[in-house]
């Protein structure tokens, strides 16, 4: 609830040092050499400048290592961008679901970026960052966030009738594995991202909005 | 974790119905008749419309009874706008760390715009959205919401060490009244926007980014 | 489970400090300077003297600032006193439901007193202290309790099929809102009740026992 | 909060059935005979008429078994009654805080009364019941309730580190399983009484205010 | 998910101290000596000898004090081995189930032993320990255990429904309060063991395996 | 505590089905047809086969696609076999008591098993089960499984004091990021498990015992 009048005080805070002031240097908060990138590696990476026109932060996180980083593109390549039943978008909005209940500053601002992007709808981006509760959503879509989400929280009593709930919202089985796995994936990503204060790149923020 | 080509399935999404579609006309999910505006919050509403260029949408939200809606404002003013140890975009901050605490929708869209607007740092507001523990803010800054944000989650645990910290870190007893009342304020406003589905202006999505 | 024989130990428990022992003049643990009363507050301070026999504590910890006072003067006397849907005692029990949650000493203290003298019926305050389930209420007011509670512990959850429980029970939407603006208006009180230690008057402890 | 004027719609809540209307006959919401009462069981509710008045509905709800009734005293009575390095006064006090947390109705109603009548300081028993947090006790008594309630809570991160706070407040290890023993007999029983919806003799409510 | 080769490091971890290397004679953390035990305690203790091979952990704890020993062993005589309308190995599956969400070592180590000696099925055991929702019981054992645990967890929210789907589910009034004596008792003894850091005895493990 | 006399109703017991019945036939509650293993999946099946004597149904479970397989493979036998500065029992420590915290059945049988062979103690791996903090641990160990849970439960309160413990207790920053990967991993894979009904291999549970 904000109204009118927000003008004094402001050349106080403009002298705040900006938030994100060296998250494009400062990955994390781990001293961790890069290693020399493999061809592969080298390859990638130059795609994402190139398609991107930046490197994801992540990559660079994981740059200590060439094992490591190829294991995590090979994942996140496969789960996220490879064919599925369910859109990238979905797969998306799976993402920043899952990171909003992991309040995972990381995760919410580049998949956020990702949701505005592929669905040409920032609000919707927002809504999944703020509570997926609140968008107004398909039934399809509010199933596979409950799902996503309750699996995230609670998974212990995840069971048969979650799994039937999606089936009839219209998923297969394949789909039931492809929400699984994305879900949980994040909630890896989540953790390595608030582990080490992982920070995402600047330029995410102004992105689709 | 973003990486490129999020190309393909975009046409199916462009048709989607934008999220906030509605959100400037339905403002809550309760059938409530508007009652005429009395002078002074006909005069009030002026204001906004001159200032802000738009009515926000809470405002509405109350005016089916104008005893309410004053009440409403004359807490809010006070507690926002008026003198106080306080800074402004210091309020605001206490305001979207609580809002996100109750992952209040409306509330994190319109205070979310207002930090990064006071503050001329688009980063700032999505940190409070986020989760503020993540924000490289000064040990005032942060004394104040973690006491905002205990006071929100677990009030029953609050007591005289957590006054001991803010006053600690510079805050007067005074101070420590308005972060109580600040933090009070939209742990009250976030029920009621969640209660009746209150829906913020969209024009907030794109401000100050 | 209290069985015979409380006999023991009593003379030395009967030389502890009473635990209300400054309650009437220590309201709250913050050092702030009452200011002097404007005319319309002096007035009203002077009914409650008349009505009550005492100057509520809550009055007393506002009146630092008559701007503060007033204005949550206003609030409250709108929300728990004027003409609504909702008996007086409802809104009672609301703010006692949520104050139990809540653990907030001083409004469980002052309003369930209100409870018990509104209704004629002790037990129905201890009820609402204690455990506002193991109470046999009515439909109606176990649906306006379970509202007000969900929306204080959880609020994201609340959804529409919440409302619409609200609605089954009878509730127009009008009384949807006073149940979320007094379940709300108690969390913020059970806030700045806690944030500050506020006590209340000793006298209500015997009332309508 | 509490504010002048209460008076209106005081005559439609007259008409509400008395929440405490049978709590004197149906114990339970189980239908389990009672067995006849051996000499020893027979002699034990002779002795509570005369000393308390009254039967202790605990006892009556037990009474469908003489073995589980005969356990239950006994442990009872060793536990609260015996000597102690506990007060009686304290031991009460972790019954109270015990079933605060588990907002066990019975065991709140009866025992709260407990703790005003051995403190002789009614509000004592509200501050147990309501949040002990806010009560103005001892260290010793404020470490022991500390315990007993972090015990209730989340047993499983109950260390070394808890008991050598309750050393360092003077308690013996004699002590601390005392404190232990009560904390966790009250466990039991807010779950016996919260599964079987045991009510409490009406007689508690108005008792030692 | 466990896969090949494990074998490096073993040299390193076979100089470990073996982790139940004092379990069998340092029963708790407090220093509480030993009573002479009661001629009928002795024969106890001497039945446990030449039925079990050993005295249970438990039991020694308690042997500071022959009231407090005697009364444990008549309340848990009763409960688990006396004449019920659930089998023993019902009553150890909630034993078990309640001491998993408690988390509680001693009691899933001794009670775990219990479930798969009387069932003859050692994953039946493991299932109770680490999450009977993956068990694949009767619906009569569900719904016991969903009881069971609901009580331990949130023994507030426990209300007719839940007793009704207890009946539902085949169970009379007397088996309800069982289940409910056996979670409570349960919620007792782990409380004590946590808060006592009681050991088990480490001829369990291997136990029916 | 289970004390003498386990002997009744056994026979009735016996005829249960055993809980693991069709564990190593249906992996899986999901219909997910097997493809084709590519030659190097092949080979690490036969591996498996050959080294452990059969393969981990986790495998089977991801092997209706063997890009997904791939990745799988990839990332796990980096994180829990290559070199790092944490053994391979410390990381299997870690699998199980995050999986004990997400409650997950398949991960706590197959990497419990792992935690008694690679350490040649049994009861280190019920302990990693039922609760790490029952475990007489080295500091080392105990920071590594702190930071590890918490990591699981609340990883939006990860901050920097609790790297700088891990730091303290002699990890270096690469050991962090292990720490972090390996807790990350097993709350992925702990969803999937839980999402997808996983069952463990039977022969699990009788190893190492």
């Amino acid at each position: 609830m904000r109204k009118p009048d927000h003008k004094t005080g402001r050349s106080a805070q403009q002298r705040r040092r900006p938030a994100a002031a060296d998250d494009d240097r400062n990955v994390t908060n781990l001293r961790l050499k890069p290693e020399e990138l493999t061809p592969e590696m080298a390859a990638y990476f130059a795609k994402c400048e190139e398609k991107l026109g930046f490197v994801p932060n992540v990559l660079k996180a994981y740059a200590f290592d060439m094992t490591k980083l190829s294991a995590f593109v090979a994942m996140y390549n496969d789960l996220m961008l490879a064919p599925s039943g369910l859109s990238k978008l979905e797969r998306e909005m799976i993402a920043v679901a899952v990171s909003a209940h992991n309040r995972c500053y990381y995760c919410l601002v580049a998949h956020g970026a990702a949701v505005r992007q592929l669905s040409g709808d920032p609000p919707l981006g927002e809504l999944m960052v703020m509570n997926y509760r609140a968008a107004r959503v398909s039934e399809r879509e509010r199933a596979m966030l409950d799902f996503a989400v309750k699996l995230t929280a609670e998974p212990w009593i995840v069971e048969e009738e979650d799994r039937a709930r999606l089936r009839h919202a219209g998923f297969s089985d394949r789909d039931i594995w492809d929400i699984a796995a994305v879900a949980g994936f994040f909630n890896m990503t989540n953790r390595v991202a608030s582990a080490t204060d992982m920070r995402p790149n600047s330029v995410y923020h102004a992105q689709a909005r």
